[in-house]
Order: C-alpha cells, then structure tokens, then sequence
C-alpha cells in the first residue's frame, strides 16, 4: 500500500489533516468493540438480535418499511436493480456516466446481471428532468446518486427531485437513490433522511464514507424488495454466517458523526474558500453542497506534488494524500471533510494557504 | 435467533458441550483484536501489508502460485468456477447431487454465472472414479467437497482422489476442491495440506468451520486465476474497503487450532463410538474420518427433543443444539468437535451415554 509513495507518506507524518476522520487503522474496530459486551450473540447469515435490530432502525430512520445490511454497496446497489429489472421483465436502466457502477465495479452489473444501462446527459453535469423526459425508450429504474461524486458532490435542488420522482411514478419507472453520502447532504436541503427517500423506491447508504465505518451498506425499500434482496444477497455471497464487525462500528460512528455532519457542511464551505482564493485554483462545486468537493489546479500533478510535500513537511498540516491527472497540465483531489478539520487551529489554516498560493506563483 | 427454541435454549445453558468451539459472540473477535496492534493500517480493496501477507502465507501452505481472501466460500467458488468456464468456453460443470453450490446458494452459479451443473452419482454416496469415466459430455470443471460434508463428512481414499485428478489432467478438465474442511482432514490422510492440494488447480478453504474465525475464505490457484478472481471478487460486491476484521480473526485461530486438528479427529473417532453404542443410534461415517460426523436415530424428532433437553438439564452436557427431521420415525444431527470436548470430564461423558441409551429403550 504504502510503497513508494512520497506525497502519502508526507502527508500521514503530518500533525493536523483537513480531511477525513483519521488514518484508517485497526483501532477504528477495536474503539467500538471495546465498548461492546463481549457475551452478546453474533448474527448469524442475516439473522439474530444484532443485525435485525440495527436494520429495523435504519428502515425507520430511511422511511422505509424494510433494510437489509450488505457488505458492500457494489452488491446492495446491483441487486436493487436487477429486483426492479426483474419486476417489469425489462433489463434496462439509467444512470450518470459516472456513476459507481458503471465506472468502479468491473461491470458487475453487465457482466453478473446483463443488465443494459443508459448513460444519461453530459458527464460533467448533473441528471436534470429534462434527460428524463427525452429518453426515448422504456427503463425498468432510474438510479440517482446524491450528491454526484465524481463531479465534485454535486446535487439537484429537491423540487428538480420531485420532479423527477412525480415523473417516475407517473411512467412506472421505479426511481432507486446511490445515498452512498446521504447522511452527508441533509444539512443542505435542510431536510431528514426519510423526507429524501420517500422520493425514491429503494435507497442505498454506506457506512464508511462520512460515518467512518469499517465498511458495510443498507439497502432499504418495500418489504417484497427487502425479502428478494437477501435471496440475491446469498447468490452473491454476500450472506456471511457474520457480518457483526460491520454492524456494530456502523452503529457507533453513527452515533457519533451523524450530529456533526452539518458542521463538516459548514467546514467544506470555509474550506473551498481557502482554495478558491488561491492563484489558479478552483473547486468543484465552488460553494460545496455536502462534506465534500474537488479541488482542481492549474498544474502538472508532479509540480504540485513537490509543493505539497514541502508544504506538510514545513507546516505540519496536510491537505491531501493523493493528486490525480486531469492533463498533462492540470490535476485534482479531493476533499472529504471528517472529525479531523476542526483539530486544526484556523490560524494555521490560513498561514498554509498563504504559503500555498504563494508556492503556485512561484512554480 | 433463539425465538421459542427449546432444545437449542437448554443446549446452551449446559455446563459442557461435546461440540464446537463455543458460542459464536463478539468476544471470538474481541480476543484477536486484543492481541493486536491497533496502530496497523487496514487492508484497502483487496491491498496493503495486512491482507498480502495472509495471501502469501495462505498460498504457500496450500502449495499455490497465488491465494485470494474473500468474504465467503459462495463468493469464491461460484467464481473459479466461472473461470475455468470462461477459459474453456464451456458453461458446464460437474459435482456431487449436495454440493453446497447445488443446495445453499439459492442458485446462485445458474443465477448468476448461467453455468449448468451436471450433478454426479447418488446423494447418498461419494464421487468416483467411475462417475467421472461415465460422464457422456465434457465439462470444463470438476468439483469435489472432501469432506462430503451433507453425507456425514465422508472421504474417498487418497489413490482414488490421485486417479481422478489425472484423469482430469488427461481430458483437459480442470479440477477444483471445496476445502471448507480441508484442515480438518489432513490428519485422517496423514497428508499436508499442499499434498492434497496438487491434485486440483483451484482451492477453497474456509475459516470458521475447524478453524472458528469470524468469516472469510481463501481461494487458491495459479496467478492468472487469482488476478481473475479479484476482477470477479469486484464485480461480486466482495471487494471489500476493509475485510481485515476476517483475516486478523482467521490468522488468529488458524495459530491456534490447526495444531489441534488430529486431536478433534481423534475425539470425533470416540464421541461417535459412545452413539454406536446406543440403542437405534448410528453414526455415517461409522468411524468419522475427520473431526466431524452424522448422528441418525430412530426416533421422531419430537421424541429425540425431549429426551435431549432432560438429559442437558439432569447432567448439564449439551450434545447438539438443533435436530433434523430425516422422516416421521427418524431424525438426525450433525457433530462438529471443537476445543470444547476436551473440556469434558471423560467419566461424565460415558454416564451421559448410559443415560440416553436407557432413554431411548424407554421411549
């Protein structure tokens, strides 16, 4: 993992980071074992106290009437929809050209399910109403992801959700939600979680991402739905006679950060304030709508690279762990905001991006 | 779990159990995570120290190129199964009439993969030789369970496993072991590990069977399968952020158990004596061949239940926690000995034989 990787390495010698909640150790599983009885029964291939429990509360906190936990998203995520594939006996869908399973999953959903996706609107922007209503053949879902993660977290305003919902159940097209960052966005509509998914037939959330779980998903919606998701979990092989150390650190981080997400919110805003006063950098969106945002520039990744490392190495405070090449001239990362940002002292904050608009000047 | 389950209620409120390692609670992951150091890095999809380190140690005592750790045996073999498919481009298999792929993966392998298995000789006994020399179309792989776990864990002989397997060399099919209990028979064939494993190009072992980990597989072959199997392990949903809670567990008791493994043998090879010598009790095998077996009774279940529940509270030895119903007059259940039957006082286990025998004259 490490290797040789210099930019990584400099950033985990930092002393504060402006994202995340903290390196991703072992100790993240033994903080909330340690807090649990020992005595207390594993589930057991999807039954028993433990599981059942966690996923009756998430069903009630998603609105839903039933949740299954998955151990990944990758699996929760194509099950829901071959489920509404197979329920109108049409193997067609829709989605974002980014979307997660179109680019990260090594073609589960074809290669698994054979599963045709239409790619919807431009990749660079979000799916509006409009892509709904001009495409000119029949889907069995379309599947919506809030906030758009590979532009940079972006989202629809929720009346363009309703929209699209009405429009959806209007022409019996069941519409599911990648909420992979869900809990992240409800600060900025303002709204719970239940009020976002009652929009939707089926809803996805993790556990890893802004919650800071180890890993682990729920897949929420009717119970018909959440009875065919656990047949299709154990065709996966995702059924596991235990999945308690998912479970148990979902349940606690949950605890713990979903009352701070609004605070992340404010934080990633503060933030890409910082980047976007700095010489030939902009992020993506520019006023971030959730905990997260990409941050681009205006430089070859090896230039910026050398800036940063030097930058950590003389402040203490890391920005990033890892650069990714947009061209030859320009590259992005980005910015998920966890527990770690508010231990930095602004003050130093600030110094670091002086130094840091300064050090882009200069190359 | 427990709901309104006599038998299973009074089986673990017994002194001493004559099966198992104990109950499945969250302290079998809290004793590995106490031992370790909480500062290690997680794995990371499929990367970093943690999880290489087991692959290797894995693919070494398997006597493989390669080893791949997964979150569960029905995620594996359904893919090296798909693999040696794919590369003969023939979608068909053959194995045993209850291999588990057939009988408890909800179909998963058709489902799926659209691989068609050819179920091979009566459910009752093992695969042959002849079985083999029989089949009337080609296939791409074989499958073999050692041990037949659904027919009381039998083994054919080792001369019988050599002749298969080159005549699978010989016909271009490639041969592939469900180890779910591999370690469990090696002290039955006097054999390591790798020297079973050269018989079959892909492997699968399991680790909270003898072993009783938490959950996780590892599946093991040559290079270019194991860098397939990941692709599949993506596409599954089993690529996992962080699968380390499984392998820290699976390391943990693998030290801690394999050791042990001639030990079970032997007690499995007395505790099924003490049924055999019970009125209308056998045990299939006769004399176990690993450290597990069946029990069958001529006794309807209902019967069996209440002899059972009095004789755990009157002696306060757990035999089994469950019963199955073979037909009106019959029932049967499986023994699997861990570390807890070497806790039993030997006189009070042939007392709690006289018992039940007596009862079941009574009855």
């Amino acid at each position: 993992m490490n290797g040789n990787n210099p930019l990584r390495e400099a950033f985990y010698k930092t002393t504060f980071q402006l994202v995340g909640h903290g390196k991703r150790t072992i100790q993240v599983l033994k903080e909330p074992l340690d807090e649990t009885d020992g005595s207390l029964d594993s589930d057991m291939y999807g039954a028993g106290r433990l599981i059942e429990v966690f996923q009756d509360r998430m069903a009630h906190y998603l609105g839903k009437q039933s949740a299954v936990f998955f151990p990944s998203g990758t699996m929760a995520q194509q099950i829901a929809l071959r489920i509404w594939c197979d329920r109108k006996g049409l193997k067609k869908v829709a989605y974002h050209p980014l979307c997660h399973l179109e680019i990260h999953e090594e073609d589960g959903l074809k290669q698994l399910h054979h599963i045709e996706p239409i790619l919807l609107t431009d990749k660079n922007r979000l799916i509006q109403l409009e892509d709904v209503l001009n495409l000119n053949e029949d889907i069995a879902c379309l599947l919506l992801e809030l906030p758009q993660r590979e532009i940079g977290g972006q989202l629809p305003e929720y009346s363009e959700l309703e929209a699209i919902s009405a429009y959806c159940v209007e022409r019996g097209i069941k519409l599911h939600l990648d909420g992979a960052r869900l809990f992240e966005i409800l600060p900025y509509y303002g709204k719970s979680a239940d009020e976002i998914c009652k929009l939707f037939d089926s809803v996805y959330v993790s556990f890893y991402k802004g919650i800071g779980g180890i890993a682990g998903a729920i897949l929420a919606g009717d119970e018909e739905f959440a009875k065919e998701s656990k047949v299709w979990k154990r065709r996966h092989g995702g059924d596991l006679i235990s999945l308690y150390p998912y479970i148990v650190s979902a349940d606690y981080y949950l605890k713990q950060r979903l009352p701070h997400m609004g605070r992340y919110y404010e934080e990633a805003k503060e933030l890409a304030g910082f980047y976007n006063r700095c010489h030939g950098v902009a992020t993506e969106p520019l006023v971030p709508v959730s905990n997260m945002f990409h941050v681009h520039f205006d430089l070859p990744k090896a230039t910026l690279e050398t800036i940063l490392i030097r930058l950590y190495e003389e402040t203490g405070i890391g920005l990033t762990s890892y650069i990714s090449e947009t061209s030859e001239t320009n590259c992005y990362f980005e910015v998920s905001i966890g527990d770690q940002y508010a231990l930095t002292p602004k003050l130093d904050i600030e110094k670091v991006f002086q130094l840091l608009d300064k050090r882009i000047r200069d190359a």
